[in-house]
């Protein structure tokens, strides 16, 4: 049997190392290029992706013998695929049988078959790439990094963290307390980690791998079993997910129930049954505050971690470089067409305009300018593809033709058509101007490309309401355009206190979309936006516990 | 400014590489010498108690001109100590306003404060254990130790493990992301812990200091702001404590409202509207099972830590000492008459007897064994006052009265007169037999000293009922008796299923009831005891967040 953990001893080695430096740094190449994957991987994946089209997913797992499945790309076909569907109980059951086995196995043990699973899937990220693309819309680029390469940090970063505190419960310690004159009093004390049992990995639409992989491999090398519930709309990346990991599994010589797929369907949805069984110890989930809410009643007495959804803003005061402002955050808006977790909502630009490199500018120039830099990003078909992907969810662009009526439209929401596939869901941001008093309107979460740009008495009143919102409402990320050193320290102090990280003047490459692996801590879990960080130690503390066996020592 | 940190490194590295080996190790003598704390330590400590009784107790807090208090000595008088008393509206604003400084301060200023708290206390261990014996009614000795040196143990710990999670956090990086023959692009991040606010401890009657000061110490460290709500029957020790705490902080620079006495009286508790303010983040809670079911229930959105009851077991099989089984197990039972939240209750023993180094013993051998060493351990009064204490709560020597009802006695509880305090409420264990059908008996917690000897088919059925006990109404402690490998080896399987720490044939001084800081993880946070372990890295990790700055990198 392969030694899986020294395979990739020197991969986690760096992991451990940066998830303490946290500058950057990723073993997996987000570029899909033949040279890194090998020159027909690009073919082979999509040739893969295709040859699960209208089929039956295999996937050799406990089955009551229906079928389901029926996810469409976002581009515009039926994907026809249908998986194996079993019932809440025999899945329990599958995964509770699976794991004495699991949980008494070396902690090493457990990580080489989570950093084997990390490494095949990355062998396949093209096939992976085409999956999430098609489930979610995310254009190919962004399939292959976030789907692929980026959720593969993600996981990896997950095995670092619950490693680094699994290797701190010594095996066996010598307990030995002096008695003055007489022999010291003597214990043999032996500790092991026990999970929490079955652990519960909720996935999105959007983000079905990036969003699931910190809890699934967290949980799995922590010495859970694990039940993967795939948001209806994008089982495909998922279900590779789990045949992937359930080979290793067996070749490693486990049950490879320890990894199960749960699909269900919007008329039958099962997770809340998986929840409230008493075994599920566990939940991961990422998804909407309504199933949020209910989680945060329902799931007492277990572990639950949430990335929910916020209100993200940027504020305005300054900038030395108002095209680079405006390019930045039209791609900001453009990218994924609002479907990022991290994407901004609200602009919050004073009434009275702002001080720029191009002199000063009013509060409507500060509009059109953001309004012309979205046509200019947008204005190639080729290159609004790649940025904007396509809608997953037709209620998405719902809400965008209805989004009109919460303000004055700064730009319009056009429909796009795309190069290849003429059924593409896609559309342009839309962007709104309102005054600050219109609070109904831009405090809720309008998921999807809708933004609205926010009329404020000065800068610190933008400020204050971006961190109120960020607050009350939840915020993943925030950002600040300024000039002035005041106002920066200003905006870090109450992004701070709303638990909110915050990216200061950005104007070239990165976003404030972007959530670096290895380096920030994506979701602070000290706002309503998520209960959580996905890169910390309180992310894996919890799910094992410590039991110890203690006696005399033997003389 | 005396450089807090800096005095106390050494103490704190030694604390940080004993919660890595986990082997014996403590800061604090548990021995009341004058040797160790001074020739006069004993009669300040004594005096200063007595100084204190019959007045109001100097706390230079926020007050709303109330003074309150009702301690009664389990030993037979009135405190007659009034305390500050302050709405719970005055309370908050306070703590809220004192926070942002102490947030800002440096980790190792924090942790500065924290060390020199527990150095006074120390310092100031036999009054500490006068205020503790003379609340929870503990006898001198256990009082100086586990209301003492032993609860200092616990406030160093969890300072350890702050301090290690918080210094994980880099403050400032370089992330530099290559680019291939272009530049790269270069972020500068800063990160900082954010608190989670105001946190509350809420303590018990029982162990005020030692089960308080994991999160008293745990919180302030990490950046928050602590609010102390004593038990009405215990607030003396903690008002020792939160004192002291304020007197550090002040001299360190700090608004002393960072720790501040929530007093309360029986008849108008305000635990609850603590609970439910929205600055409250964090709750630490000891105490029984019914305010604990509503804090898991009402404290959503907040960091829940909790140590509420079990019922504790220890499983018959065999031994080879006889003798030393007996007596030991009549210690743990007799010891603080039983309040111990780690004292056994149910005793598994097969009816058809036990093997031991004196031959076959039957089922009412081992019940006569157990009842004739509690005798002999509590005959002279001397040594029963040192052992048993007094009995903290009138309702648990009703218990005792009307437990008689619940099974065969088979040693009777008397009370004690104490050779100095002849008001002292005092009582020997009372020890039922039942057969393990009876399971409504002994299945329920039963606080105080009431044991059951229960009768089981064979050993396997009492570990599998002990274990089952454990997993559905929690476990603190386990213990077992056993010479065969093989049963030993079933036992720690089950009860590490169970989420219970196993102590195994303890038959000399080390009790199954005592848990060793530094080494032993008290609370497994696995069943319904409790849903934290005191002492890990999940205890402490999330008291705290991290937010980041990034801004493009100045060249």
């Amino acid at each position: 049997m392969a030694d899986f953990f020294a395979a990739h001893r020197e991969t986690l080695n760096h992991a451990l190392q940066a998830i303490s430096a946290r500058g950057y740094w990723s073993p997996y190449p987000e570029m899909p290029s033949g040279k890194l994957y090998g020159e027909t991987a690009k073919d082979d994946g999509e040739a893969a992706f295709k040859a699960a089209l209208n089929g039956k997913f295999a996937l050799d797992q406990p089955t009551d013998g229906r079928w389901i499945g029926a996810e469409v790309s976002p581009y515009g076909f039926p994907l026809g695929i249908t998986y194996p569907a079993a019932g809440v109980e025999q899945l329990v059951a599958a995964s509770e049988a699976a794991r004495p086995a699991w949980a008494a196995a070396p902690v090493e043990t457990r990580v080489g078959v989570a950093l084997e699973t990390l490494h095949r899937l990355n062998r396949r990220s093209f096939e992976l790439a085409n999956a999430v693309m098609h489930t979610t819309g995310q254009a190919f680029l962004m399939a292959f990094q976030a789907g692929g390469a980026h959720a593969q940090d993600r996981g990896l970063e997950a095995v670092a963290y619950a490693y680094e505190e699994l290797r701190k419960i010594p095996g066996a310690v010598l307990w030995e307390k002096p008695q003055g004159k007489n022999p010291p009093l003597q214990l043999d004390k032996t500790f092991r980690a026990v999970p929490r049992g079955v652990a519960l990995v909720i996935g999105c639409s959007t983000f079905p791998t990036w969003n699931s992989y910190s809890g699934f491999f967290a949980s799995l090398v922590t010495g859970n079993s694990v039940i993967v519930k795939p948001h209806p709309g994008a089982v495909l990346p998922l279900a590779l997910t789990v045949k992937i990991a359930r080979e290793v599994l067996s070749e490693a010589g486990f049950d490879p129930n320890l990894a199960l797929l749960a699909v269900d369907t919007p008329e039958a949805p099962i997770a809340q049954t998986l929840v409230e069984r008493p075994e599920v110890g566990i939940v991961d989930y990422t998804g909407g505050p309504a199933f949020g809410s209910w989680l945060e009643a329902h799931a007492q007495g277990k572990q639950l971690f949430t990335e929910q959804a916020g209100v993200n803003s940027v504020v305005l005061d300054s900038t030395d470089n108002f095209k680079g402002l405006c390019g930045n955050l039209a791609f900001s808006l453009s990218l994924y067409t609002g479907q990022m977790c991290t994407a901004p909502q609200n602009i919050f630009v004073p009434a009275g305009g702002i001080e720029t490199d191009q002199g000063h500018k009013s509060f409507d120039e500060v509009c059109q300018g953001l309004s012309t830099a979205l046509d200019k990003l947008l204005g190639d078909a080729d290159r609004a593809a790649a940025i904007l992907g396509a809608i997953q969810n037709e209620a998405t662009l719902q809400r965008v033709e209805d989004g009109t009526r919460l303000g004055e439209v700064v730009h319009a929401s056009a429909r796009v058509t795309h190069p290849q596939f003429e059924g593409a869901r896609m559309a342009t941001p839309l962007l709104l101007k309102v005054e600050a008093g219109a609070s109904e309107a831009y405090e809720q979460e309008c998921f999807g490309p809708i933004a609205f740009v926010v009329a404020t008495q000065d800068a610190e009143e933008g400020l204050a309401r971006a961190a109120a919102l960020a607050k009350g409402k939840g915020a993943i990320t925030a950002g600040v355009h300024s000039t002035d050193a005041a106002f920066l320290a200003k905006a870090e102090q109450a992004f701070a206190e709303a638990g909110v990280s915050l990216s200061e003047n950005l104007t070239g490459q990165i976003l404030v979309n972007q959530s670096a692996a290895f380096s920030d801590y994506h979701v602070s879990g000290a706002n309503p936006a998520g209960n959580a960080c996905l890169t910390d130690a309180a992310f894996v503390a919890n799910r094992f516990r410590v039991v110890a066996v203690r006696r005399p020592h033997a003389a």
